[in-house]
């Protein structure tokens, strides 16, 4: 089982990714054979090439990251988020609240994304 | 698939039959096969005898509860949630991220705390 540190770190790192990587940069953080579902009841992406594919989507954006909360327990943490993004028409802010399970080396085995289109918010 | 707002309704009374209801109030909010790992990583209570008598540890305390933050996506939710315990050495509060499964009627299915025995503060 990882250290909670360790799984601290990958929050962080994954966080700072989605914030300012490339897609290929939050994939790597990811185990080659995680899942992801994105909203939770969503289809479920399978692998790396689909993970990153996933987050291609989100790369041309302008996005900033800020971690509100995040529990560690077992090989699992939950952690409490904001996402705002600039788009042509003003800026979006969601704050998803995410639950991923990790491997011995730190890296993301899952992770489950909770929430709906309502709790997006626009903002100038 | 419960609709959102029952989904919130069942978070709104969990938390307040934690702070103020038995352990059969808080039991009763569960369907009849549950399961509970709380926290994550230990082994899961299954049904709600079982459910019953893991509250009833908590019961003779005076705990106050406050929801943080909730998430609905799917039949599930995540919420932060604040929950502070009286003990005659003072009191002690921790902010747990829980999540929850639900069923048509937005009884609960599974619950799963997400927090650690380093997450607990001591207050006066």
């Amino acid at each position: 089982m990882p250290e909670p540190s360790a799984i601290r770190d990958t929050v962080a790192s994954y966080l700072k990714a989605v914030a300012t990587g490339s897609a290929a940069d939050v994939a790597a953080l990811y185990a080659e054979d995680a899942t992801l579902e994105d909203p939770v009841g969503s289809d479920p992406v399978r692998g790396r090439a689909g993970i990153t594919e996933f987050y291609s989507a989100l790369e041309d954006m302008r996005q900033e990251t800020e971690l509100l909360a995040v529990r560690v327990a077992g090989d699992s943490a939950a952690f409490h988020f904001r996402v705002r993004t600039e788009t042509p028409d003003g800026a979006a802010e969601i704050e998803p609240i995410d639950v991923m399970t990790f491997d011995e080396a730190a890296r993301i085995t899952s992770m489950r994304a909770f929430w709906s289109p309502e709790d997006v918010r626009s903002t100038s």
